[in-house]
């Protein structure tokens, strides 16, 4: 299943969600920020056939999501798949997956942890207020008709999300 | 496609991406964080169809990230679904997908915007270390063979993730 848009969603999560819940894309994308870049080394990481392979990488580069570079190797010219700004801004949504996977589904430990060369640590990835960096939580947000609503979202209002 | 499990995949982004990269559920979990937890507001709100609706609700009542709740509506008994615990610790998943659709696909702005009420501002969702609060980004990460490593993983060594 490759780029399939939803319909009547005037919604980020959905835009977003049309690439990024793509079965295989979030192992693609998890190779390339490894830095395991090349198409064969994304095969061989990941199991994905490489019609799928190929297809995922072409939506990816499609939506400017990753560039394909040429690169000599031993004489030999060699495709390589990196994330352009748009794709690195994607990272917090693996690293939010990452932090949920290690907490419910790693059941001998995590099978590998984030260090932070800025403080040193082990650590995990934490979803924080970009304004007063506090935590978010289902209780303290609310989502309200932003400037791209439309007639239908201004009309629903402000709703207080889940507590 | 419900719910399918990656194989040989040692890998905590796999184990999560194996339930959230289904193309409906983070529209289905979207409208449960939003308050909207019933079959046929969910169902009017996503635009999904019912037999699928039904087989992915399960998936989450199976994998313990939602519950399903009778009340009473008016003399009739009606069912909710309900995030637990395990659910709510996924909303960093659909926040940090809804900060990366408002910067690169909402080109009228953003549809909703969301509101902190521990500090009073519309705000973004930003991932930091929950070690020293400081900002997650590719070059200054790196992943490290965790507790939960096998073999291959803990023989490759740490990656440099892409700078």
């Amino acid at each position: 299943m490759p780029f399939r848009p939803f319909e009547n969603q005037n919604c980020s999560i959905a835009r977003a969600a049309e690439i990024f819940t793509e079965r295989w894309t979030m192992l693609i994308l998890r190779e390339l920020f490894l830095g395991r870049q090349r198409f064969s080394e994304i095969k061989r990481n990941t199991g994905v056939a490489s019609n799928i392979l190929s297809d995922r990488l072409q939506v990816l580069v499609d939506q400017g999501i990753v560039v394909r570079v040429e690169e000599d190797a031993d004489g030999q010219s060699v495709e390589r798949y990196v994330p352009t700004k748009k794709g690195i801004d994607a990272q917090p949504i693996l690293l939010a997956m990452l932090s949920w996977g290690d907490k419910y589904a790693a059941p001998d430990g995590p099978p590998r942890v984030l260090y932070h060369e800025d403080c040193g640590h082990e650590i995990h990835a934490k979803v924080v207020c970009d304004h007063c960096g506090g935590d978010l939580k289902a209780g303290n947000t609310r989502l309200r008709p932003g400037p791209g609503a439309n007639r239908r979202q201004k009309s629903a209002g402000e709703f207080l999300p889940h507590r």
